[in-house]
């Protein structure tokens, strides 16, 4: 079994909507694509940017933001000033097959930016031993 | 421009050293990898793991760490029991091209956990407006 890396760069977001520029609403928002897929959160940390063009309001400027998982981690990165946004979901799949759960965390955070493009990849990491367990 | 996003998984790891299993010495790491690299630290979060199988010892439990960087982030997740680590660095190259400083801070954590077997990987990631800065 191999850890699967999904990453998704999205654009043609909507820059005003509040997940592009309010640490709060993102946060909620990978918080709830974790737990709903399965996956157990055991962190989280965003930073708001400020933006470095004084001509762009200190509401406009992006988030980047990590929930530290059981299974490893999802990051997502929002660049209102581009209306883009990437997004990352790992699962090290060390303790089981999390893949499944990657796809649906992935899927519900891209529908959330309602993007007018996707770009997906996904990367095979490195192999597992399945009878090992942590938490 | 593209994104960069580099992957290293490690195999063959000394599960003793301190990177593998005290977050403080990890995240030490860490942030010194960013910064000698000229990579901007923004926030940094480092869980450690208490195994579940009880006839491990605390100290044996794994790490997962994640610096925030105003070029986007650099995690780390170790897993001292099966000496593997892995290894993310992505950076954005929406401020200008930090793909050198990427593959200098990688190299700097590949080289610090002394591993026996490395699998590198790259993925280019969506493209970006280089004249916006932010900071």
């Amino acid at each position: 079994m191999h850890g699967l890396h999904l990453t998704a760069d999205l654009r043609g977001c909507a820059p005003a909507q509040p997940l592009m520029t309010q640490p709060n609403a993102l946060r909620r928002l990978c918080l709830a694509a974790a737990q709903d897929a399965g996956l157990q959160a055991v962190g989280e940390l965003f930073h708001h940017f400020t933006p470095a063009a004084p001509a762009l309001g200190a509401a406009q400027a992006g988030i980047t933001g990590v929930v530290l998982l059981a299974q490893s981690h999802l990051a997502v990165h929002t660049w209102p000033e581009l209306g883009a946004v990437t997004i990352d979901v790992f699962v090290c799949n060390f303790q089981g097959n999390h893949s499944r759960c990657a796809h649906i965390a992935l899927e519900r955070l891209v529908e959330a930016f309602a993007p007018g493009e996707v770009t997906r990849q996904e990367l095979q990491r490195a192999g597992a031993h399945p009878d090992l367990l942590r938490a």
